[in-house]
């Protein structure tokens, strides 16, 4: 339970003042003349534009370095050396995957964003240990924050003995998404791979959050053996494929085909809007009906020093990726962080409506576009009815 | 005549304490032991990164709206979309060019910056309005900040009759360089727009900066034309082209013959990192020899919401533009915003050594690669000798 809270004279995106009476973690009415009770804590925009809290839709905070000492990064340029080297880093550093996923979580919130889905490795050198960590930073903050754990094979599934039945273990002990990887790069063996994930999944009954960096024809032939299995098993809507490179490399024909089957089969795709590889076209992901999001992907860690626990900087590189430049095309790339992040995600109860979960974000910008570009300071943060920033600063004293 | 500053306990890239003894705006001496005379006002850096100021190698100051009132885009997709846009857009709004240019030039010392290169708008309607008016900026701030002016066509130099009489105009007037725009797809005639930007040149003894988007094929067409007048005239080391997608988009060895005769020619290269476009290849030009630097372009104009006046954000675009990710090579990504762009534009004494003008900036940071992933406010930032700005704040007072 939390107390009675009215945001007054707020102005949402189109242009209209309105304020916000929120009750028992909800938005309970929105509009012009919206009153609260005598006992209600009042909050007053000012005119400030009012968002819906951020969503990030594919970050690690278990790998994060964020908030401490700058990690120099000496690591060779193959995907299979950044694994090797971080699993090196974590065994000498002695890293410490819950104290590194509440550093960069309150960072999130202090930014507004209220959801987020991580991705935990699951291996055989650190089993369940950063599983265990972040589960620690997701009970700190249960009240303020929805994280979803993706158990995530980040050596592969099948190179290294063991590992499935750590992801089994992994979703058993509170995990709630299946994670994989690059079904023939990296584990050599697609069918064998994809396989073990979906029969892993159907088990569980839990959802997929795969993780495909195989270019063009490869990643267009892994993606048809994935379409398939989702098809099959009846998993619609409940299959996530993060980066999908390959997208982005194909001929437009066929590269529709593989669009209008996510489309039918509900399979959403995640973005991080990479300035240095091929990406799901923006455009022709909206025509076919396919949910596109947003997220940073890791955040300050062994892999990459860039990216940051606020979600408008990344809705600045999407907005850049795709060359967005008007203000409409802009404000799409900030759906890709928010609302398309909480459909693809399975979020629920999001959105600036009554009944909606009191998840909310004032900033001082005269339009979401305007926001992007220039990510002020966040006036206000409010998660689940709760206060949590103001002016920039965390403010929420953690029980 | 500025008083002598002592900056004491800076740390250098590469670990080195030092102290920078200043006197009349330039290092006396930069070492361990360095001390200065009793007059000398002194600056504790405890410790901080000391960095050469930044170098904006290609903005464009006149179009800015930078501080400003949040300018609404609407235009549509086309180049030329965007240059009628722009035209109108001045002719109904009265932008003016002196306090757009003085608002983010002001910026741009205030974060480090204290050499630009800015391409200012010539064309039929508004004449040399814009050129008066950055020239007024550049006078205002001559004592801190050095500022090349690029006489730019932007509509075109053969498109619009009297343009080329304009830009011969602006040379006269005391733009420094000569700029261009697409011979071939925005003039048509690619070998008449460049004889006439050649011509022009030579009869001021100027140098050349054209903005060559065109891609692929067509741009390695414009750029051979281009790099046989460069030969035949002798403009060897005075010719920049900037953008040069299609450099990006070539097959390697079409690609390496331009690189290679590039680098015999001393023709520079200028990037923004564009995340959506093909750039000129990192690396590549690194082995060939060629000077490959960096710029914002337009920043927060009625062509784009985005960029900055922070040249460790635009270092960062790069970086993330080439994936580039290890200490050592990002910090290759900020030469590209410091000692290749002064190299790039012929700004003269640049350099953290004796003799080089003081044009200093220090961030807390513990490396070039920590400033460039985190762009920390600026602690301290001075040009020719005078401190400008502390903690992020421009602090000089204008005569």
């Amino acid at each position: 339970m939390t107390k009675p809270l009215l945001i007054t004279d707020a102005r949402l995106p189109d242009g209209t003042r309105v304020n916000v009476s929120i009750v028992d973690g909800r938005i309970e009415a929105i509009g012009p003349d919206v009153q609260a009770g005598q006992d209600a804590t009042r909050e007053h925009a000012d005119g400030a534009l009012l968002l819906p809290g951020f969503v990030e839709g594919h970050t690690h905070l278990d790998k994060t370095m964020w908030g401490m000492r700058w990690y120099r990064n000496e690591v060779g340029p193959k995907l299979t050396d950044r694994i090797e080297n971080e699993r090196r880093f974590r065994a000498e550093s002695g890293h410490d995957a819950a104290a590194a996923s509440l550093a960069l979580s309150r960072a999130f919130l202090q930014m507004g964003t209220t959801r987020l889905r991580t991705h935990v490795d699951i291996d055989t050198s650190a089993g369940l240990k950063h599983l265990e960590g972040v589960q620690t930073t997701r009970d700190a903050l249960r009240d303020v924050l929805d994280m979803q754990i993706v158990a995530f094979p980040q050596s592969g599934m099948l190179t290294r003995a063991g590992t499935v039945t750590l992801l089994d273990d992994a979703l058993r002990a509170g995990a709630d998404v299946l994670g994989a990887l690059d079904p023939a790069l990296i584990d050599g063996d697609p069918v064998a791979s994809l396989n073990a994930t979906f029969d892993l999944a159907s088990r569980h009954q839990k959802p997929i959050d795969i993780h495909l960096h195989e270019p063009a024809e490869i990643g267009a032939f892994t993606m048809k053996l994935l379409l398939d299995r989702v098809e099959a098993l009846g998993m619609q809507g409940r299959v996530v494929i993060s980066h999908a490179f390959c997208l982005g490399a194909l001929a437009a024909r066929e590269r529709d085909v593989l669009l209008e089957r996510l489309a039918v089969l509900d399979v959403a795709l995640c973005t991080t809007g990479p300035a240095s590889v091929p990406v799901p076209p923006f455009a022709a992901c909206i025509d076919k009906g396919v949910t596109l999001f947003g997220g940073n992907d890791g955040i300050r860690d062994t892999w990459n020093p860039f990216g940051s626990p606020d979600m408008l900087e990344r809705a600045m590189f999407i907005a850049m990726r795709y060359d967005l430049r008007r203000d409409d095309a802009i404000a799409g790339a900030f759906d890709l962080v928010s609302g398309a992040a909480a459909r693809g995600c399975g979020f629920a109860d999001y959105g600036l409506f009554a009944g909606a979960r009191a998840d909310l974000v004032l900033v001082e910008a005269e339009s979401v576009a305007h926001a992007v570009a220039v990510r002020p300071a966040r006036k206000l943060v409010v998660s689940k009815g709760r206060v949590v920033a103001r002016d920039g600063f965390f403010v929420l004293v953690l029980g």
